[in-house]
Order: structure tokens, then sequence, then C-alpha cells
């Protein structure tokens, strides 16, 4: 475990690190979507990744750096989302156990897909004190490594490859926009863009109702959501404190979104670009949607975070 | 207009003739579908091309084909579907007009789908007869010339590129598998396997409730549908005289499928592959899924051959 924000050195060699295991993902355009935004959008496919979203890269980073002695034993987690599908993934590609803790609650599709890599579900109580309880009781029982879903500097550094892959296939970027749940992601985002391009401005998009990362930048103060209503399921955790000190220093901007924006861009997005695409995942072009003066001109790179979406539960 | 089988010179010409117009779509692999079909599978993508289908290709290739005398009177053909949308995007490109006939029936997001692409939509009553008249009166009225959808050398050149660009991408393909309707897509195949790679089987793959290829295959007389009850609204056409010929010499195979194993087969490449298909686009899989014992360690290329689709109308 890293106890500092990863520097250059760190994100190349997750790069390196984490190779066998993700996807380079396609980068798409769309002239329909340039038409429409008067932007040049660049949608970095994370959809298209193993497992299909942007969390193998971190979970596989913080895998491939455990001990042999640790890794044998086991992973665990608790993550009813893409973080433990990606944990279960990358556990069954290494030949380890993976231990999944998840509400009683989790939609069945959710179960069915950890266990289709191989992780074994444990279920909790529908709290936040059973979750922890559960998940602390599997770590002791099974001597299992907890993969923390993002407040964690190696699920960051692995993250972080991500905006590293874009800025390295798209020239001058203006902006590169990504959607804000726990934070991973957009903290990895800004550390790859500081780097690699400092000129770029990294802005993150936030669903209205898990406003949490938009108070805590507001208020200089890491806040919680208390509850959240979005149908944005991969955005409802509450902003790490890792993840945090960095978009404090590094985001040029935060931009909140209403369901209705990213349902309506989600809905674009399968239609213009034929891409499945979970709601959080429209975020950001909902970002763009929702101020078209700001971006008109400019190159944007937009991160398509996940396509695990329930097919037979769409919100349009 | 051309009066025999595209040879491969006809093929090369049509490939770089439409080149400016066209997609080169990309190929994808799926580990989830190799294992769950027991070979490999590589997935050319026509729902990422321009147009969201093949169609686009040989309408594009007909269209070049056109005098500039031609072309400057505009175009014109009858389709509900993704050949009309092919005509009014390639006409846009070029600037001239297209008159789209189209029954009053259709549904509102085909015909909003070809003013999107500047087409102007003519409506007939909803029988084979008024459409057949309007077509010609609007070709007689504005001089445009009828773009065939299918049964056509210049089409089926054009849908031939398809095949052509996987049999470059993709090494030793033991064989091909793509739908069948009117038969411009299945043709071209025929031909392009045929010139690049005759030891590829090429396998067609035909809804039972549209099965007239069928059955002209096993009667070696042209047989149409007298009615049709499929999902696969891309291939409720009866295959046309031209398509016939080819496919009667040149097709190893016709496997009928039904829509439910459309319907398993789509949700599968949605969730999967993260991909906006249409049911019609589904059917090569379906053909897999069907015998995995006959296709079980084969390298097979699957035309999956458009994705547009109604996201507010879906059969799962």
């Amino acid at each position: 475990m890293a106890f500092t924000a990863p520097d250059f050195h760190r994100i190349e060699d997750a790069s390196i690190e984490i190779s066998p295991y993700i996807v380079n993902t396609p980068v798409f355009t769309s002239r329909t979507l340039n038409h429409l935004t008067g932007a040049s959008l660049f949608f970095k496919c994370e959809n298209l990744q193993r497992a299909g979203a942007f969390k193998m890269r971190g979970a596989a980073h913080a895998m491939v750096r455990l001990s042999e002695a640790q890794r044998a034993k086991g992973v665990a987690t608790h993550s009813s989302g893409n973080h433990g599908q990606a944990v279960a993934a990358m556990a069954q590609a290494m030949g380890v156990p993976a231990y999944i803790v998840m509400p009683k609650a989790s939609a069945k599709v959710k179960v069915a897909a950890v266990q289709h890599y191989g992780g074994e579900v444990i279920f909790c109580e529908n709290t936040e004190a059973s979750r922890v309880a559960t998940l602390e009781k599997v770590v002791a029982e099974k001597g299992a490594a907890f993969i923390h879903p993002f407040d964690d500097w190696d699920i960051i550094a692995g993250q972080a490859t991500c905006a590293k892959e874009l800025l390295e296939e798209v020239d001058v970027l203006h902006a590169i926009i990504a959607p804000v749940g726990g934070g991973g992601l957009i903290s990895g985002t800004c550390l790859s863009t500081k780097y690699l391009s400092p000129e770029t401005e990294v802005i993150g998009g936030e669903p209205e109702g898990a406003d949490d990362a938009h108070r805590s930048l507001q208020s200089k103060t890491l806040c919680a959501n208390e509850s959240t209503n979005t149908i944005c399921d991969g955005l409802r955790a509450s902003l790490g404190q890792k993840p945090f000190s960095v978009i404090q220093e590094h985001l040029s901007d935060l931009v909140l979104v209403s369901d209705q924006e990213v349902t309506a861009a989600m809905q674009l997005i399968w239609e213009r670009m034929k891409l499945v695409v979970e709601p959080s995942c429209a975020v950001p072009l909902a970002v763009v949607l929702k101020d078209k003066e700001r971006f008109a001109g400019k190159r944007l790179g937009l991160i398509l975070t996940g396509g695990n979406v329930d097919v037979n539960n769409l919100p349009f």
C-alpha cells in the first residue's frame, strides 16, 4: 500500500503492471454529437473495458501490488457495483479467491455479474454498519486483503491510467470531463493530466442527487451524502479523503447535472454512438449539453466510465 | 448501372470510391462470448457504420456511380429502414436531394431518422401497390434516380466491401456468417469471400418468420414472403433475383433462427459487448448459439449489420 499521491512514474509503472489485465480502450468520435454540441468530443470507451468499467484498472493495480502471500489468501471488498465485478474478474484472472460483500437487497443482475467472474458473494444486512462488520469478519476469517473502491493511492494510480491513455492518443484537449463518485477516477484523471498536459482543464460532473463533492469543494471540508437520490448508481458513494485532497488542488470545475439531463445524454449515446452505457457514464456528456456555449469549439475528452446496466430496466 | 455480378476489381474499386463516405468499421472480440460459444468470434461492427448500418456502403457506391446530371436531380427509394436512412445520409454528404417513400404507418422514430439526415419523406398508403406507385410518381416528377435497396449489382458490390475489410483484417476465418433479408449483404459477402478467401464458408442466417431465402434455395426457385412474422425488421424484404443467383452458387448453408433465439443473442451482445444492435443484427450470433458443436474451435466472422433500434421499445 502506498502512502502518498502517485507521481508520474507510479502511474507509468501502473500502466505497465496492469497491461496484461486491461484493454487500452478505443477513443470514439461522433459527427452527430459534435454537430449537436458544437464541440469536438473524444469519448474514451471504458464501457468496453474488461468487466465493463474503468474500475478494472484500479482493482488490477491494487492487486498486482499485493505480495504473493497476501494474494494467495484472496481479496475482499464491499461493492454491489462495478468495483465488486472488477475485483472478482481480476481475482479470477490471477487465480485467487474474491469475497464480495453485498447487501441482501442487491439487484439479482449485480449478484449474478459478480458470480459470473467466480466471485463469492457474502450477503449483509442493508445497513452501512452491517456492511462494514461483514467485511471485517471476512477479512479476519479468510485473511483476505481489503481492496478499497477508491480511497487508496494504488487504486487512484490505476484509475489514472485511463486519462494517461487518452492524453497519449488525442492531441490538444482543452478539457477532460469525468464523473465524480468516490473520487478515484477524477483524482487519477487530475494527476495524469497535471503530469502529461498541464494546460488541459479537468472538469468533474456530479449528479444533483449525490452532491457531496460539490458541497465538499464549496465548504473546503469533506462532506458525505447522508442519502442519495439519483439514477447514477455508480456515483452514490461519498468522496474519499485522498481523492478530495487531489481534486481540491487540481480540479478546474465541478458541474451538477440532474437525472433528467443524464437520461437524455445516455439516450443520445445509445442512439447515436450505438454504445451501451450506464447512467453514471453519461454524466460528462450531460455536462457539455448543459452549457454548450462554454464548450463551443473546444476539444474535449469525455470518459465513458462503464456499461454495466440492466437492459431489462432502463430509464427510457 | 452494372449488368453483371461484380468481379474483384469492381469490389476493390467500390472500396476506394466509397472510402470518403464510410467508416472501415472496427472488428471486436469478446472473451465472454468466445467462452460461451467455444468458438473464436470476430464481430465486424457495422452498427458503428455511418447512418448506423452496412446499408451506407451500397447506397454510397450506387450513388457515386451516378452521373453528375443524374445526381443533381436527386435520388429516391422506398424504405422505412436502414436503406432509407443510408440514402438520405449519402445524399446529404453529396449535397443532393433524397426522396424517401415511407408507409403512413411507419414508426415516428424511423421518419425522424430519415429527416435527421435531411431526407424528404413522402408518405404512401400501407400497401405494396401504393409504395410502388408513389415511388414511380416521385421518380417521374423529380427525375430522381431510384436506388434499389438490394437487387442491384452496384449495391451488391458496395455491400461486398464489408466482408472484404473483414477478410483483410482477420486471418484464417473458417466461416463468415451474415443475415439474409433482400440478399444484398449476403451475396456481396459471398463474392468477396470467393475472391479473397475461397476456403472460408459463407453461412446465412434467416428468421423463421421471413424464410423466403430458405424456401428459394430448397426449391431452386425464387420465392417471396407473402407475409412475415419476425422482430427482425431489417430482414422482412423478399430475396432479390440477383442476390439469389449469387447465393445459389456460393452460399454454404442457410440456418433458420427463431425470434426467441434472436432476442437472446441480441441481449448477450448488449450486455457482454456493450454494443447497441438491432434484432436483425443478432441473427449471426443466434446461428452460432443454436449449434455450438458445429462451430466449436472455429474462427468465425460475424457481421453485426446495424444498430438502429428504438431504445424506447425493446424486446427485453
